[in-house]
């Protein structure tokens, strides 16, 4: 990637932070995200599509002091513009907007580029995708949609196939109400973000922090003790039943929980995929039901690869309708940089070409025929044209993985018959145009 | 577009020069998206992504006055930044950078959106899709690339059922070699960016422009001469070689456009389907041979829909190696605004849902069981699940314009059969699980 070639001094190199692919890479990259697209497609998700570059007012309605520094943000003419840094804000924005021409409850998805100019570090980028949903209601959005996202979640991990995975799942209602409980409400916000890092700092670390943060140390134990509840799924909500804690929001948050865990099964998610954890309380503040983590058993390193939760007023700073929603996010980029890291991302051929014919005759007449005959099957082919020896045409189909060749040449002309060349096993076969199109649709 | 929805005064409109579509016409624009992705794929072109963000130096190194005006840029840290204004400076990058891992003749496709800070106007936006493919070669790169090129419009433009259309060609080494000749080759980036306006501003307005920039009132005659060069492909050429131009470039451009117009028959373009049009000079001056323009025939209005041409040093600013190359490129997000205004953008419906399952009935477990045996069979679905009247669950089907409904009540339940019904039609039909599914298969 640093071989930077230069002619009078500029730099071909990406920016720090920027992610650029060379093909192979780029096309497993592509497979993961029509993979993501396909399956929110079958789940009935309709794809928007809104500007890269938003008003600054926007974008910084409700944004807070890091967002700002790390914002990308310009003027032109008299505009103060800013690249997003979300796509959950262009929603709220485009929901608001066109509320009149949208049908309720809306289901968006949008996988799209954000932008923020963090310090470049390992892991983080400036420019990465993110792959979203979202089920948006006016007013209200039954607690179903909470118990449908999981659902989502297993179909695509299932089919993205990086091993055994496990969606975590809260009710951030539950530790709102405990907290109030306790009289520390004003705190919950630090106390949410910081109980959120338990996995990563540990117990101590956290226990340090709430009291920096003016948590009184004699309810750290009732919220390690709540922390600490653990078995199954079952048990959990026993366990929290049993707690006696009296407060309306937690007992509100506690039956949620226990409808959307209900639901998931019905949903046909199997139990070993899903499971109650109290210690997600996802960052973010808008989070105000349930919320998700989704971690891959064998990469745990590679911390929670779709996370998400439900809000009850997604734009709340640009209208007075009240619209519940609920959703995901996956971060792309990340995700795609960390598997790669992991080993387990590995490109299957460098182009989308499946069929290499190589003419070895002047008249082009047959090769362009086959060629048109396999793309009318929907089989990416591509023809050879320079006219160069048989060895470096072949070696262009090694190097860029091409799985076929179809080799022609007088013989193969006057006979109407043409050698199909498998490139991973070495098999040649004489065939006809109609058993050369036969042959390669059934792979 | 315009019902503005405020609160705390911020303005939720897209900023002008930004097109932002609603579900019916994001589904109709993303169609289109798809025909062309999938019609590049086809031809074996890589689809390669790059960062919107480049270093304003990379972008500006080959840029005029009008293009620095335009350009979105800025600071970021000690980074002198840009949005990138096409596709192919960050393909030259991207080309001189990984030269090392990359297979010659490179064919890349690139669909992804570009920035230009124009003046708002009608079919100008200042966010708007490329979609650009390119074959790139090491040193050198055969003619019959050139030919190839109309047969993926050809093939393009075919799948995009805008109805007859045709893809002019022409050569600029004629018109180079004819100015050399004339003794104003030092003219020849004016008189081919105002050649290239004949069809939209006359010949009159033509020769007065000639005669501003410098061109001796004596060769009028002889370019209009040759731009009034007409008939079929082979009077055009024949006329061309009787011109008695004694000019080595141009001899060669009308051997290239020989060579070209021949090979694109083999391709199988019909006839019908291109021609050359000698007035076609592509006002870009990085083109060096056969240029390209496609025009609709039923909606001349809407101008070029897909253009491109040949050149002979893509990456020269960034490496000393000569890569050459062909390519074209689609304004997706003008041609789409264009074609909506001419009446001819008609969206299927505003879901990609196929089928919504209407449950009845409280268990969830037979709704859910249907609908992932549809998706399975890779038919979008989606379940109701507000607890509503059938009829406003019937109106949410009607309004996305989703073609079937299954309802499923405690009677279906018992018999283990569903009403099937068709929107369109209204018809009702009782099938069990497996017949719904081979039935939606079918459509």
């Amino acid at each position: 990637m640093a071989n930077e070639t230069s002619n009078d001094n500029i730099t071909t190199s990406v920016l720090p932070g920027f992610m650029e692919l060379t093909p192979k890479d780029q096309m497993a990259f592509d497979k993961m995200k029509d993979i993501i697209a396909d399956t929110y497609k079958k789940f009935g998700f309709i794809s928007i599509d809104t500007p890269a570059i938003e008003r600054s007012e926007v974008l910084l309605a409700k944004a807070g002091g890091e967002t700002e520094k790390q914002i990308y943000r310009f003027n032109k003419g008299e505009n103060d513009l800013s690249l997003r840094f979300d796509l959950t804000i262009p929603l709220a924005r485009y929901v608001s907007e066109h509320q009149q021409d949208l049908v309720f409850p809306f289901r968006r998805s949008q996988i799209a580029k954000v932008y923020r100019g963090e310090r470049p570090q390992k892991g983080r980028f400036r420019e990465f995708y993110q792959c979203d949903i979202d089920i948006i209601g006016r007013d209200s959005l039954s607690l179903m949609n909470d118990a449908e996202i999981p659902s989502i979640i297993y179909s695509l991990f299932s089919k993205l196939n990086f091993g055994p995975f496990v969606i975590k799942i809260n009710n951030r209602k539950i530790i709102n109400g405990l907290l109030e409980s306790l009289g520390v409400a004003n705190l919950s916000v630090d106390i949410m973000r910081t109980i959120d890092k338990t996995d990563k700092i540990g117990k101590d670390e956290v226990s340090k922090v709430l009291l920096e943060v003016g948590v009184p140390e004699k309810v750290l134990p009732e919220i390690f003790g709540f922390l600490e509840i653990t078995g199954t799924n079952e048990e959990i909500l026993s366990s929290l039943k049993n707690l006696g804690v009296k407060n309306e929001i937690f007992d509100l948050g506690v039956a949620e929980l226990g409808e959307v865990v209900k639901n998931i099964k019905l949903f046909g998610v199997p139990d070993k995929n899903f499971k109650i954890d109290l210690s997600i309380a996802r960052g973010l503040d808008y989070y105000t039901g349930t919320v998700y983590e989704t971690t891959l058993i064998d990469y745990p390193q590679v911390g929670s690869v779709c996370s998400g939760g439900r809000f009850d007023n997604l734009a709340e700073k640009y209208t007075d309708k009240k619209f519940p929603g609920v959703g995901i996010s996956i971060g792309l980029t990340r995700l795609f940089a960390q598997l790669k890291e992991a080993g387990i991302i590995e490109g299957d051929s460098a182009t989308p070409t499946k069929v290499l014919v190589v003419p070895m005759i002047e008249d082009m007449t047959i090769p362009f025929s086959i060629a048109s005959a396999l793309r009318d099957n929907n089989i990416p082919t591509e023809v050879y044209f320079d006219d160069v020896k048989a060895k470096v045409k072949l070696a262009y189909a090694n190097k860029l993985e091409i799985p076929f060749v179809i080799l022609i040449g007088e013989d193969e002309v006057s006979a109407d018959k043409y050698t199909l060349k498998d490139m991973i096993s070495g098999e040649q076969s004489l065939l006809s145009m109609e058993e050369v199109v036969e042959r390669l649709k059934i792979h």
